[in-house]
């Protein structure tokens, strides 16, 4: 046994933690995808996800509170991975017609992590019965659905065919 | 420009590449999880996808065989965070009650990360009319869906409660 023993309660604050960590990452990463995005739709997505996710950020403090704890980063070692590969993208596929297709997959990976991990959570929150908190991170993975989703579409109408013709 | 213009063909076999890096992790560490994991509703599960994942390690040996490239795998950043994050909850729950939800949430993670790889690989694969790959990463993605469903239904039957009456 540990030496105390954790909860659901500990693990739900440690899992807030590690998306508050995330979500601050995406907000410094996204601008840096929009400026390398060649076509303006991609370009016009990661900066509405831009905001969307500094409202996201917002929500998460409301969670913090909700359980009366004060919000905090927790390094996670996932979204520092993903974001890395987004970043070799950018870096390996500079200039190259197939860029925009990569960076819309990197910004997917991201999207399905943030999913999982907000499904996660409601379930939790639910479990705990935090109703408040459950409404809040609702709303955020609604969010991050519609965004996976606004990105396959961009993915499938344009992006493919252009990395492919080229 | 980039000194070779890199196409959908690059980029489709880098991340092929990638996720099949992914997957041998992924077989090294569900061993580990199903020895960790508390309930043996889960466990069987874990055990349950390493047999999976073992035959989608030789579905993406035969997407390679496909585009006339041998195997080859490319560390994957994302998938070696996300298992540490894995690592982490085992560590810092280990005889604590909510160490299967954690184990859980550390799946579905992984989870979400591979069906965002191959979905991305499928629209990639329908444009540069790969039909065999289209399908072979279509039986794959199938069964990454069908796990993460078999684990949200685990957690909501048992984990959760589990680990609050604690």
């Amino acid at each position: 046994m540990a030496k105390e023993a954790k909860t659901l309660d500990d693990l739900f604050h440690d899992t807030l933690k590690d998306i508050y960590f995330a979500e601050k990452k995406i907000l410094a990463t996204l601008p840096k995808m929009a400026k390398a995005a060649q076509s303006e739709e991609l370009r016009a997505a990661f900066e509405k996800h831009e905001a969307e996710t500094e409202e996201q950020i917002g929500r998460l403090e409301q969670v913090f509170a909700a359980i009366d704890k004060k919000p905090q980063a927790k390094t996670c070692d996932a979204i520092v991975g993903i974001t890395e590969e987004g970043a070799e993208i950018m870096k390996e596929y500079k200039g190259s017609p197939a860029l925009d297709a990569g960076l819309l997959a990197a910004a997917q990976a991201v999207e399905h992590y943030e999913i999982s991990r907000y499904g996660t959570l409601i379930a939790w929150a639910e479990e705990l019965g935090l109703e408040d908190a459950v409404s809040l991170l609702e709303d955020t993975l609604e969010e991050e659905k519609a965004t996976d989703e606004a990105l396959t579409e961009i993915a499938k109408s344009a992006i493919n065919q252009q990395a492919e013709a080229a």
